[in-house]
Order: C-alpha cells, then structure tokens, then sequence
C-alpha cells in the first residue's frame, strides 16, 4: 500500500501519471479453474442456461433476471426480486467481470463462479427451486438440453456440478475491457480527460485504490470492514450495519461488517450502491465512502473528479447473440 | 369454407396433399402500417424497449418476461406472472408471428401490434406503470433512449405513441419460416412425413383449417366462439367459460364465448393452452378441440398425427443480437 501511494505520489509531483505496475488494463481473458476449461460448447450451454427462467419455481426468474448481461450486469434495483416478488435485503453485484473476483457473492461466501452459480436457484426468496434434483430433472425434460449438455460434457451429463460448470464457463466471457482508463495505462495519454487524471491522482493519494486495487479494483480478493467510521447519524439514513456481512455466514463476531470489496469496473452503470443499495448516485457514494472508511470530508470538487474518474471505468460490453432456449412438449409451472 | 374442403378432400384421393392455394408458406415479411413503416432504427429501440425491464414499476417485468424470444415466444406458464408476483387469468400468446394476427390479445381487443404494445405496461397486474407519463419521464432521464428515439423518430421524440411504434416494428421481425410445413407447400415433398400428410388431411377433412386458415393458422382476426360444444364435465375441469373474451371489453352477451383464433405456428413450443392455459399438452389439446368444437371423438391416432402435423408447424427462429440497454447514472426502483 505504502508503496503504491509514494509511487502515485511522486508520479503525481512530475505532473502526469504514467503507466506504472499500480495501475493495470483488465485483462481479456479470465482464468478457470483447472478442472473446469472453457470451451466454446460449455460458453453457449452457459449462455442459454444463465437466460433461462425455467430455472426458477415459478419459471419466470433467469440469473439474467437479477444479473442482467443486457444492463449493467445487475437489475439497478436496491434489492433483487425473487419468485413471488420477494426481496432480500441485498443489492445483486455486477456478473461482468466477476471473473476477477476472487470470492463471490457481498459477504464472499463462495469461493468460486461455479460455487457462487449454485446458490440462488434454489433459494427460496431467489429462484425458489426445491432442490438442484428438481433442477436437474427438469432439464431432462427438455431434449435441446440433452443434447446441449451432451456436447458440452458427454453423454447424459445434466447435473448440478456440470450445470454451474457451463454458468461459470459462461461467465468468464463477460469482461469488459478497453474503458478509457485501459487505453490510458496501454498508452493511449489522451483517453483521460485532465479531471479524470485529478480523480485518479487523489483516489490513489486518498488511499481508495489500497483496497480496491489490482486491474478490477476490486482488491484480488481481500475482506474490508465496512463501514468503519460509522456513527449514528450515517447509519439512521443506511442502515449498513443491519447486515452483518461475513458474520450472518460464519457466527464469528470477528467477522461482522466483514465484506468482498466489489470491483469499481463500470460503476457508473450499477446503480444503486453498496450492499443495500441504499444509496442512490455515485457521488454520494464517493463522498460516503471518503468519510466512512477514510474518515475524510471531501470537497465537491474532490467528488466530483472522482465520479469523472469512475465514468472513465465503463468498459467495452461484448456483443453476444442471443441464447435460443430449447423448447418443451409440455409445461411444469402451476 | 366449403371450397377449401372440397379441394383438400379432391386432393386427399389422390393420395397426396398437392400445393394449392388452401395451403400456404408462411410469409417473410410482415406487413406494416402506412404510419408506423419498418426501419432499421425503430427496430433496434423497439428490441431494446421490448426487454428493458425499466418499463415496469419494479423494474423487473419486460415484455420479453412474459413473451420470451429466446424461448417460444411466451413463458410456458398457465397465465404470466407481473409485478410483485401476481397473476392474471389468461396465458399468454407467443409474440412469434403475431404481426400476421388481424388483432391483438387473447380477446382481440386491440386493433393493431402498437395498441397491444400500450397495454401491458400500465397493466396493475402485467408491468404495473402507474400511467404512459411516467414511462416517458423514466425514459427521459435514460440518455442513451434519448440517442434511439432521436435516431428512429427525430430529435426529442420519447413518447408513448413512438415506443409503442418501435415496439410493433420490432415485433414485425419476429417471424419464423421454413418450418417443414413451409417446405412442404413450396414444393419439397419430401419435408413431410406420412404420418404428418396424414394429420395435414385430417385437420382439413374434420373443419380444423376452417378457423385456422391462411399461412399462420390463425383464421385471418376472425374470431370465434369457445367451446361450443361444452358440457359441465369439460367445464368443471377446465373453466374454460369463466373468462367470457370478448364480452368482457364489450359488455355485450353476443360477445360471450368470442376468441381470437390464435396461430397454430410454433404451438409445439408453447404449452400450456387455451386462454387459461388449462390444458398441459398438445395431445389433450387436440383432442378437446375436436371435441369442443367440432363434436368429434378422435381415434388416439388421429390424435397422434395431428400432433405431428403441428410439430411441422415449428419454424426457424432468426438469429438475434441481445440488445445491449442504455445506461442510467442513478436508479428509480425502491
């Protein structure tokens, strides 16, 4: 950390920063696990399984539904809508680049794309499914998964553990590279506006990018307590702490307001923010973030170089045909 | 009507259905209105806005929820599933092919694709917008709508009367040729199969094609009454009669019973059936419409080749890019 911020600064005292090893293009490709490479067949398994709402009990709740590729990889909503219109009190995390987290979900409870895929299908206030046999069952139902499944895996292969396989498979598609700041730091000086350069210098020298750091900003994985200057005021108006993060999965006191530091990569698309989703536009964010986890008071100015900053993170979304679902003789919905 | 039986029965003793002009391929494209022409702008925006879930209150429910392209064109519910969970009476019609419906809705209430297109979105039940006003505002604070409109209809032209336009043209690309039957009637007489010629004559010969007549099967926005030949054993089981159609717009007690006569294309992919989708399968399908309004007892293999008559009917469905969604810089959705 110490290190990254003397280099931002004495980059920042010549004037202009340079490319430098603190601040790195997004990567084009994820990287999968050894047991589950990528293939083109498991990408378009994955495609079609992430769209389709026969996932859910009521079969109208896709992934897509709360991570929608078509957006920002996110429903723009303060909390999900589940099956039955039932909401959780969290606000879904962006799909595209989630490959470059390092544990998924807010409280980072899973430690893959592959672990992450199985969990919302059969909560019940998510997609409400019994159980992944039910899941499992019903695709045998529908041939054009059998032979989807077939090419993907071999012969008779639907089951939960391939189903999250060709989900995750899928999901490491979704990056979205080339943002302004990527042309920047491969050389390209004139992507970023003199403000955004400002809000990058004063995010470094503020020490935001020691936690969200790396080429997702997302900190490679790292825990961070949030918030932590919290006092009664904020947390009338927020409500962060109702949610203990890590803490409601592991019991462990220690872990209270324990949380994934999301990536900050096309911020400006998702809308609201934090957990919660209790706050509703990106300055507010920053200016809450500055005073909760910094516990410094920043000017508009200061904001608002950095919301230019963050705008600049808005990176190049893949076109992607759209998936055509396999049909089926007959219905399972009441 | 007479004509049509006439031929077909003058053909059917010959051994062979030749292509005549009571048996047509489906058309390519779809006719527009003088005032709403197809361009290539107004279907781009109308794709987008067609599956932008921001048309709904919650911000979860699209058109494309409950008449899903990716799938057969609809949810393989009973009846689609709206805002907070709720659930109408009705199933609802594949959007595939609907450009070739004379009028729109289950009851035929809508005189065009761009008066349905206004219908579900301020639905309390369907999408739940408070008024057409409020869209255009949400829309409004949407840049990228403000960039699609100006490119399919002029500069500051976000309004009711233009989504609805772009809707419908979208809608008009939604066509599905080259179904076997379509090969069949354009003279490769190996597409069909036996037992699909024999399921072709039949549904001549019993007075099926009489309603769904023309190229989508769906009796030109004739409509028609249903069941007509009922009894309290069907109705005690189906409910078919609880919804009156038509007479519940009109009021009128000649308008009980009165249906649109929906298109028999892709019906293979579009369990569950009927307005109240009561019935799983097509086999109970056909067997209860002969019943229901033909008074006729079907062998189960008169059944079967029926059944896979309408499996030809299954058409090929274009390839689309997913429509990538404007951006917002902040959310409307509590």
């Amino acid at each position: 950390m110490f290190k990254t911020r003397l280099l931002v600064t004495l980059l920042a005292l010549t004037g202009s920063i340079s490319v430098a090893s603190a601040w790195d293009a997004l990567p084009t490709e994820a990287p999968a696990p050894q047991d589950n490479p990528t293939t083109a067949e498991k990408v378009a398994l994955g495609q079609m399984l992430y769209h389709d709402p026969r996932l859910s009990s009521t079969g109208t709740v896709a992934c897509a539904s709360c991570h929608n590729t078509m957006l920002g990889g996110e429903d723009n909503r303060p909390n999900s809508m589940g099956v039955h219109g039932q909401t959780g009190g969290r606000s879904a995390p962006t799909v595209w680049n989630a490959a470059f987290n390092k544990v998924q979900f807010w409280d980072g409870r899973a430690a893959s794309l592959e672990e992450q895929a199985a969990g919302p299908v059969t909560n019940p206030i998510e997609m409400g499914m019994k159980s992944w046999d039910d899941v499992v069952a019903r695709l045998k139902t529908i041939e054009g998964y059998n032979q989807a499944f077939e090419k993907a895996f071999g012969k008779d292969s639907i089951s939960k553990d391939n189903a999250t396989k060709a989900i995750a498979a899928y999901e490491r598609t979704l990056i979205t590279p080339n943002s302004a700041y990527d042309k920047y730091v491969d050389g390209d000086k004139s992507a970023l506006t003199d403000q955004q350069l400002r809000g990058m210098e004063k995010m470094a020298e503020l020490g935001c990018t020691s936690c969200h750091s790396g080429p997702a900003f997302n900190g490679s994985g790292s825990f961070q307590k949030f918030p932590l200057f919290a006092n009664g005021y904020f947390e009338a108006q927020f409500h962060f702490k109702k949610d203990k993060g890590l803490a409601e999965v592991t019991k462990n006191p220690a872990d209270e307001g324990m949380w994934k530091v999301p990536t900050l990569r096309n911020i400006a698309l998702t809308a609201p923010y934090f957990h919660n989703g209790s706050v509703k536009t990106l300055d507010k964010a920053v200016t809450l973030m500055a005073k909760l986890q910094l516990n410094k008071d920043l000017s508009k100015e200061e904001v608002a170089d950095i919301v230019e900053f963050l705008n600049a993170l808005t990176g190049e979304f893949p076109k992607q045909a759209m998936p055509s679902l396999p049909g089926t003789p007959g219905t399972t919905f009441n």
